[in-house]
């Protein structure tokens, strides 16, 4: 008999980071694939633009990692949005690099460790860090949407290189 | 010095378990939010209706989670869409109790071993089971879309209950 499933451990950090940074590869080709008007503008149904998705994953990712990192919960509640396409994927950049700073220094117990996230969502790091991840893809996945209402074909989603 | 993180394992496969019925959940109860004749019919962009969305979770869902546990890799191609959504439901229902009966099955060293998954996509086990949830919330995202052009409020995507 080999050992059942349910104790095992199936992700170590590090391939977490790479799921993570696989999924924002492929977010910053979406951010690419708006004309840069509709980027800011264009939604179906009443939702936000593209624009503010991103901005809501900027104020999410790296202030997470940070927090998961440090205990310290940092607010970017007041970072504007940018007026322009390259000035969005400049902070997008910039953050990729901050995370994978970042990652290394998180003692491992945080991810296990239940701590209130920006001092509001109690929950431990992993699942804090997967929220951010999920509400990444669901909310790309509303930017799909969009492209395809606009006739433009989306990047592939199994892509993340 | 605290351990950092890159060696370390961070989520458990009962964990994960929990993180994807939690997700089906959420699913579930999108397919309930839709209209019936809209379920089946309604889409945005020329995409593919909500139901067939289903169609490919439940492709995908159950079918991964045997192939990981026992390397038979089981095409449901030939599955036709219901015709009503509570069929649809009552295939999700079945395929939530088959996933958990199949969970504890999966013997520790298939998360990370590679295979072929549906003799197409080589990937581990743990790669091939994420995939199969971020397309999850990735075509659901879409579906909030639908139901956002269809001026109904969507389940709380935070909701997994």
């Amino acid at each position: 008999m080999t050992a059942t499933a349910n104790a095992v451990n199936v992700l170590s950090a590090e391939k977490l980071l790479d799921h993570w940074q696989g999924h924002r590869r492929l977010t910053r080709r979406m951010i690419e694939a708006f004309p840069e008007d509709k980027l800011f503008s264009f939604s179906v149904g009443g939702m936000r633009p593209f624009s503010e998705f991103v901005m809501e994953f900027l104020k999410m990712a790296e202030p997470i990692a940070k927090g998961v990192a440090t205990g310290q919960w940092v607010n970017r509640e007041d970072l504007g949005t940018p007026k322009t396409k390259a000035e969005l994927l400049r902070l997008w950049d910039q953050d990729t690099v901050a995370i994978n700073a970042l990652w290394p220094t998180i003692p491992a117990h945080r991810f296990a460790e239940v701590d209130k996230a920006f001092g509001q969502w109690e929950g431990t790091g992993i699942n804090t860090i997967l929220y951010a991840i999920d509400n990444e893809i669901h909310h790309r996945g509303q930017g799909y949407a969009y492209l395809r209402a606009l006739g433009i074909e989306p990047p592939q989603f199994y892509d993340r290189s």
